[in-house]
C-alpha cells in the first residue's frame, strides 16, 4: 500500500448499554482521532446490542468495505461478552484458548486468581493476534482486518500505542479551523461557492454557543496542506468583506 | 398498535464531524434514553457522512427494519447540509419549498433578516410534517417513520417535547441497576446463571472506576418489574453468599 492510497476504516461499538443512552460512548472520537493521525478516515460507525447475528452481519459488511474495522466492547468475562465468540464465526475460526494470551493472564493475577470467570477472556479466534493491554492485563486481538478492543475508555485508549505500527496509513488528513463571531445563514452561500471552486477538499460548519456567544467553525480538511491554504484565503477574503470577526476558541 | 407490541427505533447520525473524530456525540444517549422512557428500545446506531449516497441507503435499510428512525444533522442553511435533500429522494417525493416552515421563520426573523441562507431551511420533502423547534426557529420535520432532528445538542432536545405525542411506544422498559464492589470474574458464573434462568430479562455488566476504587453495575432491563425483582433477588442472593459489598453509585 502507498503512501498516497486512501485507507478507510470503520468503527463497530458493540453493547447494549449504549444503544439504551444508560452509557455515553466515548470510544468513537478517541479512535477517530487516532486513525486520523495515522492517515486513516472513518468512514462510517455502528453501534450494534449484543446479539451474534447482529454483529456478524455488520462486520461481514464493514470489513469489505473498509480497510480496517475497529470493534469496541464485548471481551470481557461476563455472559454478554460475545464479541470474540461472534468473530470466530464471521471468519469460520474455531473459538478457543489462546495460549500466548493464557500465559500473559497466568503471569498477570497472583496464583489461585486466574479463575474460570477471567479464563474466559482468553478464548479467542484461532489465529488471532494480540493487542496488548498495559493497563488491565487482559489482551485485545486482531483477525484479518478487524481489531478488537475493549469497551473501557481508558483501557482502550492504554492499547493504541502498542497497536500503532500495525496500522498502514495514507497520507494524513490535515485540518484548520476558522471560528468567526456570526451565524451559519450570514456566510452560507458565500461558503457554497468556495466549496464548489474546492471539490475536493472537505468543507464543514458547525453553529456553536460559547460564553453565551453564537459563533460558527468552519473546518477545511485535505490531505494537501496547500489545498487547505487556498481555501483559508478564499474564506478569509469573504469574511473581509462582510466584516466578520475572526475568534479564537 | 398495541401497548404489547414490540416497538423499535434506529438512529441516523449524518455527519463529518463525528465521523472526523472533532465532535463528540451525545444525542445517541439524549434520543436513547427519551426514546426508552417512551417505550421504545433503540435497536441500533450508524453514523455516516455528508454523502447523500450513504443517507439514503442507510436510510432505506433502517426504516423497513425499525418502527422509528430518528436522524440528527444536516438540516441547516449552509452547503454540507445534505439531509431534507438526501431524505426527499429517499422516498421519491419532491424537495420543496415548505410553506408552513416558510411563514415561521418569516415571523421568527426581524423584516430582511430572512435570507436566502436561512431559506434554504425551508426545503423539505413534499409532505414532510414539522417537527417545532423552540429554540431557534428552524422546525425539524417527519415523513413516513422518518424523523429529523439538528445536529446542536441543546437544540435537538428542546424540540423533543413536542414530538412526544407522535411516538407510539410499547409498554416502558423498566431497568434495575446494582453496584458491587467486585471485579466482573468474581461474579461471571453466578451472573451466567441467573441470566440462563431468565432468558427473556437483558442483563448486562458493566465495570466501573469510581474514586480510585473498581467495581461492577449489574443493569437488569425488563418491561416486566416482577421479572426485573425476580433477578435482583436471585442477584442478591449469589452476592451475599460471595460476601461482596453493594455500593451506592
Amino acid at each position: 500500500m502507498t503512501k498516497n492510497t486512501k485507507v478507510n476504516a470503520a468503527i463497530l461499538i458493540i453493547g447494549n448499554e449504549i444503544l439504551s443512552g444508560r452509557t455515553q460512548d466515548t470510544n468513537t472520537s478517541t479512535l477517530a482521532s487516532w486513525l486520523n493521525s495515522l492517515g486513516v478516515k472513518v468512514s462510517e460507525v455502528r453501534i450494534v446490542p449484543d446479539i451474534e447475528k447482529k454483529i456478524i452481519d455488520n462486520l461481514n459488511f464493514l470489513r469489505k468495505d473498509n480497510n480496517y474495522v475497529f470493534t469496541t466492547g464485548g471481551i470481557g468475562p461476563t455472559h454478554d461478552d460475545i464479541t470474540a465468540k461472534s468473530v470466530a464465526k464471521t471468519f469460520g475460526k474455531k473459538y478457543q484458548i489462546n495460549q500466548e494470551a493464557f500465559k500473559i493472564l497466568e503471569n498477570y493475577y497472583k496464583p489461585g486468581e486466574f479463575n474460570e470467570g477471567r479464563q474466559k477472556m482468553v478464548w479467542m479466534p484461532e489465529d488471532a493476534k494480540l493487542i496488548l493491554n498495559p493497563t488491565s492485563g487482559a489482551p485485545g486481538f486482531s483477525i484479518d482486518n478487524v481489531f478488537c478492543l475493549p469497551g473501557v475508555p481508558s483501557i482502550l485508549k492504554s492499547m493504541l500505542g502498542g497497536l500503532k505500527n500495525r496500522i498502514v496509513g495514507g497520507k494524513p488528513i490535515l485540518s484548520h479551523t476558522i471560528s468567526l463571531r456570526t451565524v451559519e445563514s450570514e456566510i452560507a452561500n458565500s461558503l457554497t461557492m468556495v466549496q464548489e471552486k474546492n471539490k475536493d477538499v472537505e468543507i464543514g460548519s458547525y453553529p456553536f454557543f460559547h460564553a453565551g456567544k453564537l459563533g460558527v467553525s468552519i473546518v477545511i480538511r485535505s490531505e494537501s496542506q496547500s489545498k487547505i491554504n487556498n481555501c483559508n484565503d478564499q474564506i478569509l477574503e469573504f469574511i473581509s468583506q462582510k466584516k466578520i470577526d475572526v475568534v479564537e476558541r
